[in-house]
């Protein structure tokens, strides 16, 4: 076996990994590109992307592309308002195919199971996926099976990896993104957040929300037959909108403004936020896209939106500007102007 | 949604998880077809494959198919004698996809990782992979990275999930053994399984044993040039040679007969077995394969396997027999015979 060269770590702050490092945000980046990357042997220029495209030119015709992406699931709790883990793991896995304009074919699912799982709980929950799954018109083709003693896992984790086919001509990317874009969002913030909050217990008020968690592909392939110019489009999940904001304008050298009063949050929603310091921009989401398009296929682009019931709240929500690079701005309701950064520290852990 | 069609569950005994379930014997296979694939929607006669083959007509020119696996790590401890989590979740993965015949070309990797694992621990896994990764000549294209709290996980486990190319004209199928087969494995059994023992300080001895992690694509390829009538391979892993033996014979309908003498054992790896009780037939590899060879062309896969490194000590250990179906013999030592059952129980939990 050969030697590796040296990788250039540069590991984050502090010795050992904290919670928000699973964040989604700005710690998880630096452990990810500081640490992760390099020591796997990639650039740590990689871009963050959850998916990874595969041309196979001796096997594959057409021009079509394979889609991959991976994702572990180790939500806590298994069910909450509107969901449990195994229509996480289906519909989460899913949508990072479905943000690369990739069609999902097949998905796998490894369990790791703690010892003294009720069999009742994880019958629920294969049941779950398998509902998830006929829904999402996705096959789950391979599995394994572990079991760790008790106190070495919480109950249950999934992992779901799954592959799409990106057909001919589908090149969404980051890269693409130019000033005088457009930022469409195909409804609310923050439900999945605060669905896994009432799920925990962490609110005295009764609230009524359920977690957005849906599969995202139909109003992808709505969108993108009417707007076959989208740049690109993202899942926002973990770190929230803002995440995905900052990532695409520091991917693509471009500054990004957004307007306060056109992003739609639940007012249930925006009650626990207030009561609990949290900001909807950070709080997590299983079934919302944020789209670039460009400017003269914007109107057309939310027509498709709104023509799904992914996306009946869709809107736009604000536009590329030409610089300062990375750097996103809020427009706010009382007509002020602030920074958006990225997720810093961490808001909630096992989010998804 | 749609609802689901009732699945026809058949638990397990008993109400919960337990560590038998995980061990890849008897238990895990209830568990998986009484329980996960009934839940999951899937015929619970679907044969139990590590590898799923998938036709994609429209993109996939010449005959090529993709294989798909998944596999979740979760060995302990991190590091063993011969390798660690990161050598396994590399090797483990290519040689379920090369089992298949399939040249493997890209894994993923998605982490969970415990609150407070240190960073050099971290580093050091992940430089394993990328050496692991570079030996197999795969990349590893896309990932996921969780955090849970303290005490909800232990340490890290990795799932990696790959693709490989199945070429045109390949078709290793369990159906396709026939009575007369030869059966060939490629070297000692039971090192990983000792090498973990040992790692576990669980061993008094000072047992000089090394894990036979490595990947298994190289003689494979070998293994189907030479002998291109290979009716199917199966990576020898959890639940050891026994239970392969017993999917294989159970799968096809046939019986089998294996030679106690024919099978290599290290020396130390028997004793270790003699003072712990154990049985080398039910012990864990990590680098062995078992292939089921027509008899014409059984001398000429022997002599592939041979001709490469990770098959110096290769051996035929057997034959297929036309009955009774299922039932796997062995022929010992001292000119008896006796039945071998799939593993019942669990051996060693943790083993990878």
């Amino acid at each position: 076996m050969a030697a590796n060269p040296q990788p250039r770590v540069k590991r984050p702050h502090g010795d050992v990994v904290n919670l928000s490092h699973g964040s989604g945000g700005k710690a998880m980046r630096d452990l990810i590109e500081g640490l992760i990357l390099p020591a796997l042997g990639a650039s740590s220029a990689t871009p963050l992307e959850d998916q990874a495209r595969i041309d196979v030119p001796e096997v594959l015709g057409n021009g079509g592309r394979i889609a991959f992406t991976t994702d572990s699931y180790v939500v806590d709790p298994l069910s909450f308002p509107g969901g449990d883990i195994g229509t996480l793991a289906i519909n989460g896995t899913v949508n990072d195919l479905a943000v690369g304009g990739a069609r999902p074919i097949v998905l796998s699912c490894s369990l790791i199971l703690e010892e003294g799982l009720p069999f009742t709980i994880l019958e629920k929950m294969m049941c779950s996926m398998a509902r998830a799954a006929q829904a999402a018109r996705v096959r789950i083709v391979t599995g394994d099976t572990k079991v760790v003693p008790r106190g070495s896992a919480d109950k249950l984790f999934i992992n779901t990896a799954g592959i799409g086919i990106i057909p001919k001509g589908v090149h969404l990317e980051i890269a693409r993104i130019r000033p005088g874009d457009q930022l469409l969002l195909n409804g609310h913030l923050g439900d999945h957040g605060a669905a896994i909050l009432k799920a925990r217990g962490d609110l005295a008020l009764d609230a009524d929300v359920e977690s957005d968690c849906q599969p995202l592909h139909g109003i992808i392939a709505a969108l993108l037959a009417a707007a076959p110019g989208t740049r690109c489009i993202r899942d926002v999940t973990r770190g929230g909108l803002a995440t995905v904001l900052n990532e695409f304008a520091g991917g693509a050298g471009v500054g990004m403004r957004i307007v306060e009063d056109s992003i739609p949050v639940r007012p249930v929603v925006r009650g626990i936020c207030e009561v609990l310091g949290l900001d909807p921009l950070y709080l997590a989401n299983e079934g919302k896209l944020l789209a670039v398009v460009p400017k003269e296929e914007a109107g057309a682009a939310l027509e498709a939106l709104r023509s799904c019931p992914e996306g009946t709240y869709a809107g736009m929500i604000g536009e590329v500007l030409a610089g300062p690079p990375g750097r996103v701005v809020l427009s706010s309701h009382f007509g002020g102007e602030r920074i958006v950064d990225m997720l810093v520290g961490e808001q909630l852990p096992r989010i998804c």
